[in-house]
């Protein structure tokens, strides 16, 4: 297995079966701490330097709680406007990472380009995180998603998921090739105009991915033992929040999983993940029900950020 | 009296007279911390996770600063635009506080909308602090104030509080239900269109506070020991500042405190409190004054929060 | 020499050539903290607070993580729209810092007016640094750009520099300052409309520095061991960053420093520094040649900071 050791984590394309439950059982091991709610000095000496050029509530924080957690520093930013690449100046990837690298000690990257990360990565003498490069991947939320269902089933082997969602977004690109590692098979359900692109689905039978697309939950929530979603209203990662605003509507009832429909239909031991925010996909009475994990995985997104700051910055062989 | 660890700060309507004296006498003990500038590891496994949803400048940083002091780690954000919460999404304080219950140890949250930070401790398993809720409270705060009215006049009973500002306003409630738990004459002088409301009158009535109004403050200085002061200039805490930015105005005559009135009517040991920033209703000529308090209550507004997080967090028994 | 304790770093109008040595002396001890990307725990005790009222990335960024590479704490603000400060109550800066005093044991602030970090100084009970005021001075910018070149040329006495940029700028000020107390003889170069002010000149006569006027790179880069970069579009530092967004323009070659330029007519030892961003006045293919200086000159910009904080919070005498 390749060192963890000063390795960037800019996608999944290329993580193998073992390395997952490398992480899984760092995990494991590093949750009581989150849990009992007692900071660590595991990385007292280090510090995250977080370059957010979008927007983000969960993953910048939970990325910045498990610093926290582990005894670290953070500083960074937040929003593109408060930096030269957000002006008039445009400043290069390379110049804004031969500047960040001497301000931290691994570099979390959000960003609206596919594939910043990956030139950020390029230039920079620190390790890079991905946290979301535009339509492209988000590792640190798939790694998350993999390690509650790995806890919450038991197993990842022999498990029916269930995808509903937006197929064009990054999760979406990065839970497929988790996927692929694992004997699990696949069903995809989206909106026409937000399904899989015909270059991923070539990725992903390439991969050797058993998986079908059906067109509404309803069809093929009885096999499911992990549901996982997204919301379906056209997201555009590419423009300001701001500007999508008036797009909020209803989910039409395909692509929604509700409290009947779980009652009637889906196994009594089928999870339900979605990184949230939601939409109406999810009603909230579904809360209550025994399916819903999405708590589990928001916890465990702490978890996940904590194992891979450990490993990457060599607090963990 | 009620165990102060693990609870939530949301309102001082159910506060008694001992959990004051409690919380000064933490405070007495905490301050040197703060005045000899050394943090200390009181808190040092400990997170602060500040939600603003409205800016805010001094309680936002003065409950920063306070954890920082007890050696603790922050982590937050300080505008709802940086959050799922200001976009299309509208996320629900239920499903926005099953994600920062894990990214902290205590939540301190700014909302513009009354109640919000009560909705958030209903579900978060961790306690919140009420920094200011739209209308509502402001208790952080009104204990600064309380305490520090507390140490430079030596004692609460007995006093006489005059309370210029607009009565509608989160300190104004806030104070409103502290004072009543000592022996004190208040006398409230605000613009008519600013003035109490008939039912928060009926609840200090109910609550046995002895108060008068009066329409200015020269009519009602004369007695006064302690004067506490809010601009009475229309500050529409449900609208982004940038749209009252036009409301500057001057305050009429009779709600400034001048040095000439103080001069010429006041007690020579009365005091003033501003929790600032002020308009011109108190003139910067008066910061030379024997009365002024103001830098004071700033100095105690650090130390009030490094006693109310040691208490919550049980750092303190 | 004066007591680096307790001092404010306004301007480097009154700094002496020991001075100077004396903070190199001390740079050069931490820089191993930095270049081993361990922090230590020399400020664990000490909070910095960060009073950015403009946008700032390098300069806020390298003192926040100079903070946090010697174990202390940091909080404030990047945004004047996040404070009072920026909004209808228009908060004078005695005001202002009779708040952050007691938030932090430093200040260290950006303004776009001019002087602003001075005022605050004036009446704050903590040492303040000016990261930048206006058109007015940036010290702590032009001591990372003194020690970088008294690192890579082994001295500043005998050395000749070349200034290319606006001359109105801050930068360009303090390092007019810093060369008058080395034997230090100066070219400056700029578009007629951003030439140095008469009273900077005068200034810089009285402090006896020899410098001279040309009109491009080309005639004066064969005699430069210190080439000084900055941008010659025109920044309005008094203006919002997006105002000045159409104002993007190409570099007259006059004011450009190429590679051929270089290879034909530069020194072969003659080292390049720029503070960043650029525009098109160095393209980045010279980054590859012997002279570029500028990444060395980002990672001083953490250790000076460093220096500065260590020696005003009194941990090396």
């Amino acid at each position: 297995m390749r060192s963890f050791i000063g390795r960037d984590i800019l996608s999944l394309k290329d993580w193998e079966r073992a390395e997952y439950f490398r992480v899984f059982e760092v995990a494991d091991d590093l949750a009581p701490i989150a849990r009992n709610r007692r900071n660590s000095d595991i990385l007292s000496g280090k510090t995250l330097l977080t370059a957010f050029y979008q927007p983000s509530t969960r993953t910048r924080l939970a990325t910045e709680a498990a610093m926290h957690r582990l005894g670290g520093h953070v500083l960074g930013f937040s929003d593109a406007k408060m930096t030269r690449a957000g002006d008039f100046y445009q400043e290069s990837i390379k110049d804004t990472v031969h500047m960040l690298e001497y301000y931290g000690d691994v570099i979390a990257m959000r960003h609206h380009l596919q594939g910043a990360p990956h030139e950020a990565a390029r230039w920079a003498s620190v390790p890079v995180i991905n946290c979301g490069d535009g339509w492209g991947e988000h590792p640190t939320q798939v790694l998350t998603d993999m390690y509650t269902i790995w806890k919450e089933k038991g197993r990842l082997d022999g498990l029916n998921f269930l995808l509903v969602g937006d197929m064009r977004m990054r999760t979406m690109h990065s839970i497929g090739y988790a996927m692929s590692q694992f004997d699990i098979e696949a069903t995809f359900i989206s909106p026409p105009e937000m399904s899989m692109t015909d270059e991923f689905k070539k990725e992903l039978t390439d991969l050797n991915l058993r998986f079908r697309e059906v067109k509404t939950v309803s069809e093929a929530i009885a096999d499911a033992d992990v549901i996982y979603m997204e919301p379906v209203v056209q997201a555009d990662y590419t423009k300001a929040r701001d500007e999508v605003k008036e797009n909020k509507g209803l989910t039409p009832a395909a692509y929604k999983v509700t409290r009947d429909l779980l009652r009637d239909k889906a196994k009594p031991d089928s999870i339900i993940l979605h990184s949230l925010p939601r939409m109406d996909e999810l009603p909230p009475d579904v809360d209550a029900t025994r399916h819903a994990r999405y708590w589990e995985e928001a916890f465990n997104g702490v978890v996940m950020r904590m194992t891979l700051l450990s490993l990457i910055l060599g607090a963990r062989e």
